[in-house]
Order: C-alpha cells, then structure tokens, then sequence
C-alpha cells in the first residue's frame, strides 16, 4: 500500500487549504497512494490565537463534507488536523475520511504547552484504530507519539501503521529525528510523522517529516524548510518478519512492567 | 559528579579483566570520577558458551571481594557485568559496590534470544534505585534499556542517572544511536549506556557507548572499535530545568495509559 505524507505550510485559509487538500489528494492517486496524511491543525494552521475557536467546526461540517467529496472524487483516504466544536468544547483534532464516507476522529489527548491549553480541551478517550484495506491504523497528534505509552497501547492493539499529523516546532527537531524512529522501532510499526514548515507568528515549524519501518529505517525523510508530497509505498508483511528479529511485543516482561 | 564508561573487549580471563578494572578505576579516580561503569559480563566476556555457568560466582564471591577492594583503594564506586550464581541458577546480572563497600546487585529482566535463555534465568524482579552521594541511579542491562516500560519505572521512582551495561552486537546499533537518545529525552534523565568491542566467536560488538543527558544531547559517544575510558561530567541540577521544558513525566495522561 502506498501512503502519501504531505509536508507543508498551508494555504493561509481554509478555502485555500481545502483547494490544497484536492490538488495534493489528485496528485497522491496519481502516485498510486491510498492514503494522504497532512499535518495537525491543517484546515485553519495551528498558532492562530483565538481564530481557532472562531474556525472550529463540527466533525460532521462543512470542511468535513468537503473533504468526504475530495476522497471519493479522488479515490483515496484523507487524513489532516482540524480544530473541532463539540458543544461549548474545542479539541485539536484529526479527521480521518475515506473514499467510501467510512470516517474516524480523534481528539488530541496530550496537549502541548500553555497554549495549546488554552485553546483546546483535552481528548477525552485513547485513539481509534482503523482498517483501510485490512491494513490497521493506529492515529495520534504530534505531542501523543513523544509518550512510549500512546505508541505502545496502539502497537499491542494490532496497529500497524500509526499516522502522526504534527506541527513540530524548533527546537524540537530530536522528535522528528531520534524519537520518531525509536518508537517505530520499538513497537515494530510503520510510522508516519507528518509536519508543517515555515513560520507562523513566533513559531517555525521544523519539517523533517518521515514514514518510519518497523525496522527503524527512514523509508521516507523530508528536509526542515521545503513543501513536499512523498509517496511511500509500505510492506505489512514485513512486520511480523521483524517482529521475529526484534521481538518487543512479546519479549517484554508484563509481569515485571504490567 | 563525574562518571567513567569504560569501553573494552575485556581481557580474556577473569584474573586479566579484574586487573584491566584495577587499572581503569585506577585512572577514572585520577580524573576525578565517582563511578566507574564496565560492560554487561565484564567479568567473565559475554558469548562464551557452557563457561558462563563454570564462572558464575556468587554476589559475595571472590570477584566481588576484590572488586570491593578495588573501590576502597581507589575511593570511587564500580559497576560491571558478572554471571550470577544463586543456588542452581545462573543470572545475568550486575554488580554495583562503593568505596564504602556498600553493594547492589540487579539481575536482567529481558533476557536477550536464545543464547541468553539457554545460559541463564530470567531476573525475578525490577531493578534497585541506589544512592551514590545523594544521586539516584537505576540500574538496567542491555536489552532491558529497549523497552520504554523498564526506563519510565525508573525515571518515575526517581532514578536521575539509569546506568546500562551492555553487549550490543551488529546489526542493532539503532539502540546505541536512536532508542538510547530517546530513552534519555522521554523522560529527561541522564543515561550511560557502556559496550563492549571486538569480537567474541561469532559476535561483533559495535561500541558505540554513550552518555546522554536529559535533553538528549550526547555529552559523550564513542565510536564503534576502539577501547576506551570516557569521564564526563554530568549536572544533576540540570533534570529539574529541562523538565520544566519537556515535562513528560507530568503531561502523561495516565488517566489514559495507567
């Protein structure tokens, strides 16, 4: 299966980031991907103060019915960040949307920094994990991942690919760099971490976005400046071969670490 | 305080590498370090067969003896790996003793493949936090270090330097330069991470010993061959401040990930 890792600054709005969502979407079914992943917060941008909450919408709103449209036209799966009203609530959300409607959301469960805090309420429950052509798919937002025990309870569930829309900022690049693979080595996952570039008022995103394997290898690796749409094609059955090698999941002593 | 990771092959024989010990405590002291940390089956080499059981000693044993002699003389503490006799079993364990001839023993948890399960008996229990002159230290072996559960406990009792013997051997450098980083960063402690090199039948070591601090910066790497003594400084002061940069230890939703 071929997943679609898109690594950009967005469009300025939420018009212009659905246009951008279509046109990336018909370039990733070109290449032949299942599935286009786009950064945290991708509707609207991510360090945009109190528009988040003016922009906020409904998981089934307008840019939800806009993005199921882009799926099915297009033929694949959506996945990107987008701030979601829920009654009086805002959560830093992703919504996942395939090319037949099927569609998921998770809510952001480790918020990062006073700001975040400020803007969102926490995700209430752990992270779904969905089926795209058998494949399972495990969903976390950026700050989720740097927690052994998010990317862990998603591992033992049966995800084999967990998806990471993120907005890593300086001076964070260790993420990008060192945790990321870790986790997806640790766990025998594929891992895609999917990050912004450029500025958005006093913070610069740090790209490096990266589709991991379970072996750690970056089968994917973007730089820290450019916009890009990388296609990646990913092995299932290449996990539990390397679960074989390296055996965590079934090594680990449950009763010592429960 | 400063801490001394020494790299080696060993010598080849117990009696050589208690003098190579000698003589590397020796040096240690002279630059001013507290603890001196050997690789996992320092005492005896690491992938020696059916002689693993013939050299295991008792944690009271003559090696032990020595080696505490080796700490009062030269007035700092020393942890290395030695095969463990207690009754008909054989462990896998470290022993740490101080120049006060104050002593723990820890016991790998995780044993590693066949090779080790066939030699020796999986550690009862997790692994003791001790003191050395106010600093907390967690004590893991190897493998242990690879699962994040085994790191989080100790960071969480409030280990502020984890210690790991290790025999590393190729092709899995990744945990000398990915997982240990990360260990480190996720839950902002220092970790020293000490190999061995050379060779040993049909086992390559790949060196490559670190120590790491809590923000995940190298403060010392070897590379992946040569035979070593590496003393650094590490500022436990610095825990507190860079905690409050990347508080995971408090962010955790535990309501979430018991």
């Amino acid at each position: 299966m071929k997943i679609a890792l898109l690594q950009t600054a967005g469009a300025g709005s939420v018009s212009g980031n659905l246009d951008l969502l279509e046109a990336k979407a018909a370039e990733a079914a070109g290449q032949g991907a299942r599935l286009l992943i786009a950064p945290e917060l991708f509707l609207t941008g991510y360090n945009i103060g109190a528009r988040t909450r003016e922009l906020a919408e409904r998981a089934g709103g307008p840019a939800a019915s806009r993005a199921a449209e882009i799926a099915a036209r297009q033929g694949l799966a959506l996945l990107f960040g987008f701030p979601e009203a829920q009654g009086d609530e805002v959560y830093n959300a992703v919504l996942f949307v395939d090319r037949d409607a099927a569609r998921a959301v998770y809510r952001k469960a480790h918020l990062f920094g006073p700001g975040e805090r400020t803007h969102f309420a926490r995700g209430p429950g752990r992270p779904p994990l969905i089926e795209l052509d058998g494949l399972k798919v495990g969903l976390l937002i950026c700050y989720d991942v740097e927690f052994p025990e998010a990317v862990r309870a998603l591992a033992v569930e049966g995800a084999e690919l967990i998806a990471v829309p993120t907005a890593l900022m300086a001076p964070y690049s260790i993420v990008a760099d060192t945790v990321v693979p870790a986790r997806a080595y640790e766990n025998g996952v594929f891992l895609a971490y999917v990050n912004r570039v450029g500025t958005e008022g006093d913070l610069t995103y740090v790209g490096r976005s990266a589709l991991v394997g379970p072996d750690g290898a970056e089968l994917c690796r973007a730089d820290a400046e450019s916009e890009t749409l990388m296609t990646v094609e990913i092995d299932r059955q290449s996990i539990a071969r390397l679960r074989e090698i390296n055996p965590y999941l079934a090594d680990l002593r449950r009763d010592l670490y429960p």
